[in-house]
């Protein structure tokens, strides 16, 4: 659970100031931090909100803090995601665009745990004929400008994902963003559809974690399909993923990368088109590194440079925002 | 299992000259003809190619067609769909296109069955970057053509379903036609993602097959989301089935009408763009009437002029591949 060599001595050289906590759906990853957000500890569980043991917050969260508090009882706390959301522990209002750290201050709420307030950062929501919203996204953007401070005055952020963000910033706020459910189409018609049937017969049911010469191939095949066919849709496209294998022009075992290529390419296709023209805005990944690779050589064939990939957003947005709360101010003290 | 009041009677009056098999994934119909194509009568069997009982293919069709072949044991048969394809009985090749009723009989292959041989109508094949196929859908063409002669010529037809086709017909013959996995990407989404939550969480799975004007709002709402939204992609405006109910603009109760709509619209929006101007093929919709008046609905959002809807070409269609295949003549007589 430790990521130092010698946690112990780590501790006993660093006093901890803060357990920052990322609760998403599928999982709850958790960070012991000392003076100006270092990370001392962390640990990882599985217990995303829908997933917890017994439904039980509080016991989930005093299990994974536990190594931790004995020591220190009134560490302050600081979740961010869907624990936030009607699903999870304790519903938190969405904040409104534009969102910067100030606003999401504004608007923590206080989930009380074991007599411990754990402060929860809402998500962000913003209207229009469209209305979207974030859970946790909004910790990893902070992290972001933090760590990218050339990100601060306007950028654009892709966290790619299940539910794919593209982020406007402006200024340090959040001024607008879109969602694509890329991930989940990717998930539900890889398992449930036809598409997928041709790799699971061929012993592959999630393309290669490390990819191999042919997955890139069949990858970048998927994004120059969608490139190449403006007028194309994507329901028309994806039944290629089937018909190339039928047609014995594709081996089964790529066409899992295939699909995710047609997939990423039609969100890059999409969100690319949307982009004013001279839009001087900074382009950012942010996101774990295998799959932000992806979207770098998707993007380098719709001709956009490298950008940079930022993988480690969350547990530096949480500190920015537990400072921006006061909660690790030497002054902080537990609320009554 | 009769058509007519007193099948016996219909029987008795008229000779059966054929039976006449649409068997596909998910079903098995099956015809009795008499002359001229004439339904004497039929049979509807859950047993698709992939639920064939004990996947006796011999055994299946013996049952269906029992009751009308004990008194005539040389009675030609003629099947379509998925039958023919290698998931099938026996895998018929496809023809390619420009594929009209003479190519479809001179590719027939014969399956023995419990000594009579069982002919199966090929699929058909487009090359080219993105390769497709159908099974099936080129038998309902046919009976299309018979159906309504105006469209011999000149006709883009319309099969929704699964896996919606679009196909151009010139001179009685198949030219060109793209699959849309709409109907696909339908059922995995409502099924399997988060899409699909709001309405199961209402008690609705699936959209109400005698929509209410509330449905059908929805619906056109979806379709209206993607035809004002052009430089918006399917997986952003998809998150909209999700956001919509989130944020109490729409029941939960018609949002799967109202990812219906999204789906279909794009479809149509893919659809009519690739379509040349000038084009002056004569649109028809071929499938289940339901489901047609759905695309009906989304075409006139399109601005296109009702088209007409004919819902049972398959037996039609078979008939003129009997017909043309000289199985229904009174000269026929089964093949050593």
């Amino acid at each position: 659970m430790a990521d130092a060599a010698n946690p112990a001595d780590g501790q006993a050289k660093q006093p901890p100031r803060l357990i920052a906590l990322d609760w998403g759906t599928t999982s709850l990853r958790a960070w012991l931090l000392g003076d100006g957000g270092t990370v001392i500890d962390s640990a990882a569980f599985p217990w995303g909100i829908m997933a917890v043991p017994d439904g039980d917050f509080a016991k989930a969260l005093a299990t994974v803090t536990g190594p931790w508090t004995q020591h220190h009882e009134a560490l302050p706390m600081l979740a961010s995601g869907m624990v936030g959301s009607a699903q999870g522990w304790r519903e938190i209002p969405y904040v409104d665009c534009p969102a910067g750290v100030d606003e999401l201050v504004a608007a923590l709420k206080r989930q009380l745990a074991f007599g411990i307030p754990l402060p929860i950062v809402p998500g962000v929501t913003i209207g229009g004929a469209f209305p979207d919203v974030m859970r946790g996204e909004e910790a990893q953007i902070a992290g972001a400008l933090e760590l990218i401070p050339a990100l601060h005055a306007h950028a654009r952020l892709v966290l790619p994902g299940t539910h794919s963000k593209w982020v406007t910033v402006r200024d340090g706020a959040i001024v607008a963003f879109t969602t694509s459910i890329t991930g989940e189409l990717f998930a539900v018609l890889s398992k449930h559809s036809i598409l997928g049937r041709p790799a699971l017969a061929a012993g592959k049911t999630t393309p290669d974690p490390n990819p191999t010469p042919e997955s890139w191939a069949a990858f970048e095949q998927g994004v120059a399909a969608i490139r190449d066919n403006p007028s194309r849709g994507l329901g028309s496209l994806l039944f290629s993923a089937r018909t190339l294998v039928l047609t014995h022009r594709m081996p089964p075992e790529v066409s899992l990368d295939y699909l995710s290529g047609l997939l990423i390419g039609d969100e890059l296709r999409n969100a690319l088109a949307e982009q004013p023209r001279q839009d001087t805005a900074t382009l950012a990944l942010i996101g774990e590194r295998a799959l932000c690779q992806h979207y770098v050589r998707a993007l380098a064939l719709f001709g956009v440079a490298e950008p940079p990939v930022i993988a480690s957003a969350a547990v530096a947005g949480l500190w920015r925002i537990a400072e921006a709360a006061a909660l690790v101010s030497p002054r902080w003290s537990p609320p009554p």
